[in-house]
């Protein structure tokens, strides 16, 4: 089955690479622009068919390489 | 409003990034990961309040600055 993990930086850590884009995006031209955050996306083919034992190894997945949980949040979605 | 885009690479373009994740997970123990892709998240504040507005101004963006349409597709997902 095929999953999508996203991991996003928590709420209130700074976001340098956001903050470049938005500054990059005014100077294009966009107004109204306000805040912009960048994450990460992990599109993974798992052969696990059981949607619960996959979204059991997704989350090990995230809480050992994929997310620092210091600083980022994660969400599973499986499709 | 707030929009996310999401920018991913197109079908068969090389990924070394995903592939040297989908190693990793391999080499931390969990079996069965197929291809792994990575790809980015954009999370926007829009000061724009009509829908229609938002996602051409963002279809805008994603072609001027946030997506390489050689190499990815983006997908604008409007809470």
């Amino acid at each position: 089955m095929k999953a999508r993990v996203t991991v996003t930086l928590r709420d209130g850590i700074l976001d340098p690479q956001g903050k470049a884009i938005e500054g990059a995006l005014v100077a294009l031209g966009f107004g109204g622009v306000g805040a912009v955050r960048q994450g990460k996306v992990f599109d993974i083919d798992l052969a696990e068919t059981d949607p619960a034992k996959a979204r059991d190894a997704l989350d090990r997945m995230c809480k050992a390489l994929l997310a620092n949980l210091v600083i980022e949040d994660y969400a599973i979605d499986m499709g």
